[in-house]
């Protein structure tokens, strides 16, 4: 059984030895670099430049404006194209842009020889800008005389949506004798993915075609863009992906392609090379949308959950990117992890505003749903006076649970021995009765979270997912699949897989790690979790038709029937149980014979028209230092189910990695901005993420609840981790103080002031 | 109709602007850069080496010598692999050797942070040699007593084969009464590919995975021989064929490749580079065979041929590299062009000596055997007192022609329309007439030759071949081919066999160029001028595959049945004639719909089991200086019979390039060497290719006979133009001069000697 093992990475030797081959090692030597002039302010037009004396500087090949490129309006969120019109995505954005929207909007490019050359020549580009006010939050964006920043959308509302569940209203919920209503503002900020490996991407031309080098989770979906950006068929534009470090969400944008690929149109189809540096990835890409809520909650004295509203603002930046997708999903959340007896409401507003473009992060939108949701649920369990676990237990969703609007229904239900196993792991009754009634400077809680998690984007969105596999003249089998290997594991889970299907060992499978949309099969890419569930199928459908090509043929060289014929380990077996040919046998006769030669390939599409829930859960037991503001955190425990795990140790490392940045969304991280919308902290010495020093031991267990769905009863795990982590940090806060904190980062500043206005730090100033 | 239209190349543009990457292009910036230690002799072993000084030069890497490579034997000729022993390439050599056979062996190998280093080193790495007697000729290497240059051959006969034809002897046929013998000694001298592009390959390693990127006609067997060569699963090699400059069979051995893959095993996986320079190239690849014969020729009195006999020495230098093959097709000129009517007896030594290795070269062994029998063919009418052409028709293969030994059936037959095309073209009838009898010092004559040339390598070895089709979203699609594009123009023809066969503009197709090992379709590659016939099959089915496939899904999007559409002009027709949908309507909807995505994809294996022949003739007409002892070719005319033509203007540029070929072949080219078989000339300066200035306009012609085994009529044209050029150029002289010169070239200094020992120069010294 190839699946099911701990098998180390495919390409764990390539990778630590330096071999793996990323962008930034395929770049022609004699590429130019291309420079982007980024507007210094957030808000305005630019009226004109003086290029003089940036053209001066020697080395400088060209520079274009955003007078100069096409007038060409597109997308650039990595979602399927869809071919009904009104889902498709809002096209906002040119190559380069006269009206400025975001502070470090690509006013300009130039292209040189060199790096300095380009650098020195771009700082020397004069724009002649009017300036217009900066508009930080949805609030003020929808005032009435707020600039407008794409006139399609008057009112800078991107996309406003509701809907109401339930056959009563949350008044009359709140009627019911004896029931407790909560009620509040809660906000999570604007945060940035920080991969390791920077947005680079480059382009050169072949004859007509455009080959664009990139690092992106969605090779297949930039090769559209490009082809709707430059105005060409899609075809013309050839996408490579190569090895990646990194992406989470970032890389599901279209970011630098489109003017990689249009400017090597414009240069004799000579290499143009585009590489963000750190703080253009930090303050000039995308980052998870900072929200807004206004909401409340009554329960029953019993504790059973009655009624919430919920009204969401989301806050966009400067371009639409995913939009309103994310406010849709986080709005999930609410519905599909508790059960409202009488009503739920929900109001999203997608916004622009003149902060930093908002897309795809890691759990898109859930992390921030999972947050409010997981506050607002402690929070009236600690009105209640009831713990927060047991709540959660008598008020979950329960096996079977579908989602009333898109249908989505729980397959496989793990959740209660999520929330018993974390319960047992962090003793959560010892501590919760220990940790009660605290004095002192250093007060002790545990707190946790849940989350319900979709396995990918059906039926919202298509979900399609193609597989080649190959078979050679030794036995090896290459696999390429559309989907991509972004540093998450996914090219040893599909090699396991693969060997599972046909029959191999699995270092008889020699996956290709790098797509090419001109040649590679068909997929959406890296998103939504839905790799392992979704191009896992089409990779086990591959490796069924090919182990049948594959016994079929051996039949033909045993002069038998297929029927009886089995393939385990390489070797062909026979009804008796008797090794009769190995597949190494078939591949070199298939090749080399002289009588019927015939070449054994197999390629099959996955239509996926399923979908199924993980679930999981975080437990947290900090240390709170009340007069430094500072948390401990002393033990985190995530526990996920996530069905059937491919690789157990990759598993491990996928939720240790998550939990690293729910650390981060939880303590520390949060992109800081002047009144003016220009990022204070877009570097890694200011902006905080969690180091090796902040991270305590990081735990993760599992529950292996088999779906009937998945390929190998697998579901959702790539993105999971990251979500519940932040609000059982908070919760656990919530226990050790009592203090309800309604905003992200649980910073030493924020939390000094929380701990002063609750009179916990007495009438002394600690500071 | 996209098939027979003159489109130009597909890779014109990338080609003639820079764009296109050949495998220099390709070089990672930090390669290695390995130089090869040549032997200094032609024969010996390397009893040790002192590499104190060489390894002190900085910059040096590492040096490997012949007694630190593996202890495999391997073969470098591009065959098929074949899975019966005896079938399978004589292995007599290791990546580096002991024994040398060849001056300038590989002994040993410098590796280098740059070439500079490398060179430098190289050229102070001091081997201790022990020198044997180089052999030159087969006679001195079959000679009692010469040394044994492979121990599993003593005697260095590599092969000694013959057959006899007929139910007579020679002798019974010599004595007809009246009978015209002739019989002499003829030979041809090594010549060399002289492709534009040097020998060039590098290697690198990521994981476990060695790919190999190399100028090379045949990638798969590249791969094949590196396994075999390291001693490892073959598809741990991944070779990579960019867009080449030339090969003309020289890339149809393994040259490089195994040596490269083995030093990047050897430096962890670091790229290392070698790239012959013209030198080497010239003097220590492979040479087209050098053959002596001795043959006779019977006719009876009204010119109908009666008997030949024929002895062949093939010289085969060190190593056998395609070995007896060559020798073998040789002969095959005699049965396969003309009618002994009483008897046809062939023998044919393949012999080990000294001399550089030779190997395939555009003909493979034809253009040798062409010479030998039309230059006999000639001599025989001359002593006739017939019009060899005359002759020809007389004593030449007719319709239906089968050969003897292996079944190759001439299924169309265009060879009496060649010979009165050339006939009429060149006027002949008037100018042989026009040129008897001539004196003085300028003489005129016409000559021609004819040959025969089949399609494939079937039955004598395995043909086959696959190919890959993918539509795209916007009815695009690409093709990939196992065949390789080696400049020679088969990317072309292949996009218009896949246009002709879906129903697409050419310019919907999109052909990937590059052939990688891991995903390209199985091709045996580039050579015996089959990829038009045996792999454009395999395109042309797959084409009919995917149209089914699109017409399939078109049907479904109707709802209705696929009976009665077709494609045209990417157009999808009903049985009105009406367009009710375009293949972009399909392929959009076949990746995005909501209710059926279906990725459409076809790839389909031709295991071949036809031959056929085409036929050609060239007619030349000269002008002789006796005294400068030079021949101005003033016409040039080929005509082929290649049956249907897919792009006439490539196919005339093909022809012309074999013209050229030949031309040097007739009149300049050879190889020199000393006594000890150190090349003389193994560079461009004093081995003669015709330049511009010494090629007359070169005139091709075509009869074109559809061939019912070709993909759309078609057979070989690849290299059939190259020849009958020389023989054609040597009976002109012949005609002009009355002088029966019987080896190639026709250089001044040999024609000076013929011409006074005819004493056509009088007594006197002209030089």
């Amino acid at each position: 059984m190839a699946v099911g093992q701990s098998i180390p990475r495919v390409d764990a030797f390539a990778k630590v030895t330096g071999e793996a081959k990323y962008t930034a090692d395929l770049v022609p030597a004699n590429a130019y670099v291309a420079k982007i002039v980024r507007a210094p302010v957030a808000s305005g037009w630019v009226r004109g430049f003086d290029l003089t004396e940036a053209q001066a500087v020697p080395g400088v090949v060209r520079i274009f404006t955003c007078f100069d490129v096409p007038d060409i309006q597109f997308p650039t969120a990595g979602h399927p194209w869809s071919t009904v019109p009104s889902h498709q995505d809002i096209c906002d954005r040119k190559l380069l842009n006269a009206h400025i929207r975001v502070w470090g909007d690509e006013i300009a490019v130039v292209v040189a020889r060199d790096r300095i050359s380009a650098e020195r020549a771009a700082r020397l580009v004069k724009a002649d800008i009017e300036v217009l006010p900066a508009l930080s939050t949805p609030d003020e964006a929808m005032a009435p005389g707020a600039p407008c920043l794409h006139e399609e959308k008057p009112g800078n509302v991107v996309v406003h949506s509701q809907f109401h569940l339930g056959d009563g209203t949350f008044d009359e919920a709140a009627a019911t004798p004896g029931a407790v209503v909560v009620s509040g503002h809660y906000s999570v900020p604007a945060v940035q993915h920080c991969h390791m490996e920077p947005v680079h991407s480059f382009a050169y031309m072949e004859g007509q075609k455009i080959t664009v080098v990139s690092s992106t989770q969605i090779p297949h979906i930039v090769r559209r863009v490009c082809g709707q950006a430059l105005g060409i068929p899609w075809s013309r534009v050839r996408v490579i992906k190569p090895y990646m470090g990194g992406g989470f969400g970032n890389k599901q944008d279209v970011l630098v392609e489109p003017l990689a690929a249009w400017l090597t149109t414009q240069l004799g189809g000579h290499a143009v090379n585009i590489e963000l540096s750190r703080e253009e990835v930090l303050g000039c890409t995308r980052t998870r949308h900072a929200f807004d809520w206004d909401v409340q909650a009554v329960a029953s004295p019993d504790g059973t959950l009655l009624a919430r509203t919920y009204c969401a603002k989301s806050n966009q930046g400067g371009y639409a990117s995913h939009g309103h997708a994310i406010a849709a999903n986080a709005a999930n959340v609410f519905k599909q992890c508790y059960r409202d007896r009488v009503s739920l409401d929900s109001e999203s507003y997608t916004v622009y505003t003149n902060r930093p473009t908002a897309g795809a992060m890691r759990g898109y939108g859930i992390p921030q749903g999972c947050f409010i949701t997981e506050a607002l649920t402690d929070d009236l369990a600690y009105a209640l006076g009831m713990d927060p676990l047991e709540f959660r237990l008598k008020n979950c969703v329960q096996a079977g649970y579908v989602d009333p609007h898109n249908g989505i229904t729980m397959h496989a239900y793990g959740l209660d021995q999520v929330l018993e196993k974390g319960r047992a792991a962090i003793d959560w009754d010892a501590k919760r009765r220990l940790y009660q009634n605290q004095t002192g400077d250093r007060r002790r809680g545990v707190g946790m979270a849940l989350f319900t998690y979709k396995s990918n984007v059906y039926p919202i969105s298509l979900e399609t997912a193609s597989c080649r596999m190959m078979l050679h003249e030794d036995g090896r089998v290459t696999v390429q699949m559309g989907a991509t290997e972004i540093g998450q594991g996914a090219d040893t889970v599909f090699t396991q897989m693969a060997a599972e299907s046909i029959g191999l060992p699995v270092d008889a499978i020699d996956i290709q790690s790098v797509q090419d949309t001109d040649v590679s099969p068909f997929d959406t890419g890296a998103y939504a979790s839905r790799q392992t569930y979704v191009s896992g199928m089409a990779c086990k459908m591959t490796g069924e038709s090919l182990r049948g090509k594959i016994l079929d043929y051996a039949a033909g060289m045993l002069e038998r029937s297929a029927e009886g014929l089995t393939i385990t380990d390489g070797q062909i077996v026979d009804e008796t149980g008797q090794t009769v040919l190995t597949v190494a046998d078939v591949g070199m006769e298939s090749c080399y014979s002289l009588t019927n030669s015939r070449h054994l390939t197999a390629e099959e599409t996955y239509h996926c028209e399923q979908n199924t829930f993980a679930t999981g859960a975080c437990f947290a037991e900090i240390e709170v230092d009340l007069a430094l503001g500072q948390i401990h955190v002393l033990r985190l425990v995530n526990v996920h189910d996530s069905g059937r795990l491919i690789n157990p140790k990759l598993a491990e490392a996928q939720v240790h990695g998550g939990m690293s940045m729910g650390l981060g969304y939880a303590l520390s991280e949060e992109m800081l901005f002047d009144d003016a919308c220009k990022p204070l902290n877009a570097n890694l010495l200011d902006y905080k993420i969690p180091t090796a020093m902040d991270t305590p031991k990081l735990e993760a267990l599992f529950v292996e609840v088999d779906d009937p769905t998945g390929p190998y009863g697998n579901k959702a795990l790539g993105e999971p981790p990251a979500i519940p982590v932040a609000p059982a940090i908070r919760n656990a806060l919530l226990h050790a103080t009592g203090v309800s904190v309604h905003s992200l980062p649980l910073t030493p500043q924020k939390l000094i002031e929380h701990f002063r206005a609750a009179g916990l730090l007495g009438g002394e100033d600690h500071v």
